[in-house]
């Protein structure tokens, strides 16, 4: 039997809106450790690792190992039924073929349950090594997703370059060219507004904004994000979830053959 | 000669917004009692009825009983027109073919005026006895309409059942099912937040979450809402307008004749 | 070489959205006085001339007199990517066929650099003089764009015609007609909310309500907006920019030759 009771359950709303999107259906492990998934996104080019740690929840009990696979879509449109300040429980019974999701307001008045089918899902799990970066960079979430925005309106493609003064996002397009440059900055009021690059030595790789932009949905879970940059590797977009875990996405750099490779598709 | 002025003109406007989805064309009927309307929705399945009772108007003058019938639509981006805090008169001269609705705004330095052609509409007015109820609920508007919502995501017509402890709302559809149960609850700090429940016996009626959710459009003229239910009956669903009147809806009961019916169709 | 530095860069953002869907190519001429543009829409019957004086920039260099084709769809593009608070430097090399667009932050801790292509457009630049006007209404501007917006509900020109007492915009549609009068009013608490009409002579002209629903997009520049009327001239649209200058918007009025003319066209 599987018990998850979420004191905080618009974390999980924010998580399906921030996944739901890129990947449409996919397991959810369920372990004494905690609620995680691991899932590539429909087209097999991103890569987005989720875990919930048990001590995040304000009663876990999960007897045995299960995964349950899940329409992300369903799953979210139920998870909106929930208000943002409801407690949310996920519920399983052994054997069975639904899950349960139980949304209680906070003053106990209104209780809702929403039961879902669950699916068979092939799905094999990665291992992800724990790596050395090039360079890392932490900076406020909101801003990194703004720049992914702004740059989307003028080209397809964004290239990240890290020296130790700061972080350079830059974009072609047919209307022109963009550069931003954001610069390390730790002095800040609020340490959530800091940009800080840790760098073992300068980088520079392609991505398409098309996947970076997906990521920023998740900007709502965490007001900082850190980019792990490694010329050998998929970048790593983690935003941190309060005292419970992380949603993570990897994706793979664009190799850059020639110059067209940055120029929007005619 | 017709001629009322109502202070408050953001009622009408709210009147309007609730009935036009609703309501094609209807005539309003306007006696010494007051300014009303009973229409069929444009598919003949649900009754919307309006009083907005002389009394409440800061002027009202109407010399003969007189029935105009009227666009909804074209009425209401008429009143679109007017300003939240505006006063609104409406005017007809006997014998016209023409109504005015008058806009002034609070410091009288704006004044509109917009005219429109009356309609010639065949109706006949329905007597819709009191009756008896086998349970009334009351229950704060914008909480009835967060339910009707959030089940037309799940699927196409609500179960409502009545017991001494609650009111719980139920929908079944391709994804899955939901039940919501709101408890009786009369110790709240504002009474606009209580939910009430009158009962003589148990019932549970199923409807069409297609009109439950157009008769929530007259949320903002209410904060509580009040449904009465019965098995012989039609469900109401009543908006009171402050001070001056109320806004009824009426809609039959679905009869199910299996499981296939609570489904959505393909 | 040009290098011009507007501490306040949302008015060039707010510039760019008030007339970019009016005009999609322009030339902006920057001399010594300051940065101007002017052209026709793109059906050739409004005009735009914007100022922005030199005195209102922190920073201006331009060491001769040059004009720079922009497609102002694609600048708008740019400029939105600056931030609300950001500083915008307008910068371009002698003989290039470029122009830098330099965003910073507040704090200068994000600097970007947007480069677009200059065009070549072939443009003559009207003299327009000094006239004499009928009549001078100076109102508040989200007064005027709301009258335009509520007036293009119903109809699809608007006949504005002043007198001492007020100023009166009327127009007819299918659904009826609508008047809405403005009277003038200087005892208002601010400044900004007063009415006030300079008349020589009555006057009553039609113009289309879809260019004045256009000019209104400069709404957020200018808290009133000034409308000079004169029966042998196109109509003055003007919004004030803060101590730099204006953008005005030319309209010749509409001859009516009969009654059709002001009705929607099937």
């Amino acid at each position: 039997m599987l018990e998850l009771r979420l004191v905080q359950g618009s974390l999980l709303k924010k998580v399906l809106e921030a996944i739901k999107d890129l990947v449409n259906d996919a397991n959810f492990d369920c372990s004494a450790t905690g609620f995680s998934l691991q899932a590539m996104d429909s087209s097999h080019v991103a890569l987005v690792a989720l875990l919930l740690r048990s001590e995040g929840f304000e009663h876990y009990r999960c007897d045995r190992n299960i995964s349950m696979g899940m329409n992300l879509n369903n799953m979210s449109k139920m998870l909106r039924c929930a208000g943002n300040d409801d407690i949310i429980t996920i519920k399983a019974d052994d054997g069975s073929d639904t899950v349960t999701f139980m949304f209680e307001s906070p003053t106990q008045d209104k209780i809702a349950d929403f039961e879902m089918k669950l699916m068979d899902i092939d799905s094999e799990h990665l291992g992800i090594p724990e790596a050395e970066y090039h360079a890392i960079v932490r900076m406020p979430s909101a801003e990194f997703a703004r720049i992914c925005k702004d740059l989307a309106s003028i080209g397809d493609t964004v290239v990240i370059s890290v020296t130790k003064e700061g972080v350079k996002f830059s974009t072609r397009g047919d209307i022109g060219t963009a550069n931003i440059v954001c610069r390390q900055n730790t002095t800040v009021d609020k340490p959530e507004e800091a940009t800080i690059i840790e760098m073992n030595e300068p980088v520079s790789l392609t991505f398409a904004l098309r996947y970076m932009n997906s990521f920023t949905k998740a900007t709502s879970l965490s007001n900082t994000v850190t980019i792990s940059l490694s010329s050998e590797l998929p970048v790593v977009v983690e935003y941190k979830i309060a005292e419970m875990g992380y949603i993570r996405f990897y994706l793979a750099p664009k190799i850059e053959e020639d110059d067209d490779e940055t120029k929007p598709q005619a």
